[in-house]
């Protein structure tokens, strides 16, 4: 059974974290440096953007966990380290800097940036307040890591859940910077997993790049696919449980746990979404095959009339059946249902192909709540999937208008 | 050469056109049923969306035009008599309704509809007007049709040409509606051209399908692909010309003469684009090939995050970098240079894929215009390609937010 507890990234074993402002933003209203340690060294494993366009940081880290270790992760918020001259050699100084002051390898460093892209990295507000970053690591620290890496983010993510393997209690939890740049075309935002489970980094590597698939790609804000994007995971083993090294109960549990993680964070991710005044999430189910319901799910979710709609609380289901049509997978559209739900009801808006009557009355009910689900059946086979993502607002247009100032 | 003048389809010979208020939109602020005659029955050739979902009208057309003679238009606005039980009954009964007043086949009809998906057509509007609608056919009557057409248009979009074949003075013009729920990867949005030019259904099919590739299928309002798009293109000869039957000078032409027209709407349709306060342009060069450059060009243009920043005229070219990066095109990011221009000057924002110093100031200046070209070139061969879109405001939130009221 998987238990949802308090906590994040310190709720595991052997964990602490902290984060401080150091200067990187312009403004000092909110932390904009992070940093999480393990006390042993620890597995780790990361899924990175699809983006042609990468991250310095991202590279730095692919380098630095090859051989399935890490110990601790840096982060900054403010300037992405992206498309500028020198990103790989502040990445590397940083990773540096971070190692001294926890007496570890530098290749143990998980590093990551977010931001504005295409503007040199000073290492310097790093380099004067790496000290005290160090120093504000404890088992207390995670909101403020949590803060750190937030950029247009409005609320803090985090989570955390306990689970058994061997009659061992294991726990793993999680951080995210999520709100713009979110599309399910690659691998993800930023997000920061720990746990003390014992796993090997093959198969640490294999539940992360497995999950991904149907929660962290399932997940869409603006449709835009960041260059920074990256979710990484540290499982130190002091849960004490016997390693994971092959598939079978264990890694199940462990998978689920990871699952109910993760999804929690989309869930948040989308409802936190830049300007977003509601959760959306798409269901689909009864296609053909998992490839079907997944493009159908996240072309619904994506689609910015429909997104626009959902702010308005207005029932048109046109724009639904529109976007299925559209989305490139092939299926017969004179099979398909369309449905809205939420806390208020649920209300059937088109039957093969073509609208039913309904109230307008309960629709707008329905449609005022916070979160919506929208519910497409194929009615052709038993495949199904599920997206996430959030109604397109005039906020949007307002965040995104003038992000560098 | 090609000459813009006055005018749009009733400027080549033979056509007449008008537009009235019948009852399908629920205000009767503005005309919403249109018609356009050819004095002799003429060819026939269309391009249609490619969204799986397609309007009831576009089947009936499909089939009107196989014999590729049409001898008018037909259209509505207000409802797309798309995704209902009747579409096809009442697509039919509008030819046929059309038909009888111009005292032709039902067969030589293009029908179209624009508006709400998913809602029953009801004829009787039509039916009680078909008779002032046919009266209201003159060949002044080009700007009612055009009107009429317009859903959340706010500018008339209209356009005609002349040129010369054989020493044979030739016409060309085109109405157009736009505004929402425009994608590249399709067909394209609601427009009718008519020409004066003899020339064969074959070569008039060949002419707009090879056009609508450069034109129509680069222009990107919301990224969303509609289910009742469609471009026809009526050529009753009475130009006089020798009727152009295979490639060759006046085929050449010809084509100019179509791209003249299509170029001019799309930038029309972008332009006055769903709340758009800017019409922009992706100019991308030096491509290794045409794929190369067309894919890059609409996934910057496509972009929500540039769309954002051009609304606040912020010179942010790390997302234009992004989006050419997640625009699945093979492509060496670290040869690639970016500058906005309008007709305040141009600004290089990026070296090499890196970024350049620039002055904010000018690059204000600059954004601040109505028309805003983004600049891509690729360093990487000689092809190149160019998209249309516009700018995400407030006011396309606001506009779909309760389209159906």
């Amino acid at each position: 059974m998987i238990k949802q507890i308090p906590g994040g990234v310190c709720a595991p074993k052997g964990y602490t974290a902290g984060g401080i402002y150091c200067g990187i933003r312009k403004r000092n209203d909110k932390n904009d440096l992070a940093m999480i340690f393990s006390e042993v060294p620890a597995h780790a494993a990361a899924v990175y953007t699809t983006n042609l366009v990468k991250g310095a940081p991202l590279t730095v880290t692919k380098n630095h966990i090859a051989d399935g270790v890490a110990q601790a992760v840096i982060c900054n918020s403010g300037n992405a380290n992206t498309c500028n001259s020198n990103g790989l050699e502040i990445a590397e100084q940083m990773s540096a800097l971070a190692a001294e002051q926890l007496g570890i390898s530098s290749n143990d460093v998980i590093i990551a940036s977010t931001g504005v892209i295409g503007q040199k990295l000073n290492i310097a507000p790093v380099a004067n307040h790496i000290t005290e970053l160090a120093a504000s690591l404890s088992q207390e620290g995670e909101d403020e890591a949590a803060k750190a890496i937030m950029t247009t983010d409005l609320v803090m993510k985090k989570i955390a859940v306990e689970f058994e393997i061997d009659g061992k209690i294991c726990r793993l939890g999680g951080i995210a910077k999520g709100s713009g740049m979110i599309h399910p075309n690659m691998a993800t935002m930023l997000v920061f997993l720990t746990t003390d489970t014992a796993i090997s980094a093959p198969m640490l590597q294999k539940a992360l790049s497995h999950d991904v698939q149907k929660t962290f790609n399932m997940l869409s804000v603006d449709g835009d696919t960041s260059t920074n994007d990256m979710v990484s995971i540290m499982a130190n083993g002091l849960a004490g449980n016997k390693e994971i090294t092959e598939e079978g109960p264990a890694f199940d549990i462990f998978m689920k746990a990871l699952n109910t993680v993760t999804i929690s964070l989309c869930r948040t991710i989308a409802g936190d979404g830049e300007g977003a005044t509601k959760l959306l999430e798409c269901d689909v189910t009864g296609a053909a095959d998992e490839k079907t319901a997944s493009v159908v799910a996240k072309s619904v979710i994506t689609s910015s009339l429909i997104k626009a709609a959902m702010f308005g609380a207005d029932a048109n289901w046109g724009r639904v059946l529109c976007a299925i049509g559209y989305s490139g997978a092939d299926l017969n559209v004179n099979k398909v249902d369309v449905a809205f739900k939420s806390a208020k009801g649920i209300i059937p808006v088109c039957k093969n192909g073509a609208g039913v009557d309904f109230s307008e009355e309960i629709a707008k009910k329905i449609l005022l709540e916070k979160e919506i689900t929208i519910l497409v059946e194929l009615n052709s086979g038993s495949a199904s999937a599920t997206a996430w993502g959030c109604d397109l607002t005039y906020d949007y247009v307002k965040i995104n208008g003038d992000y560098r100032s």
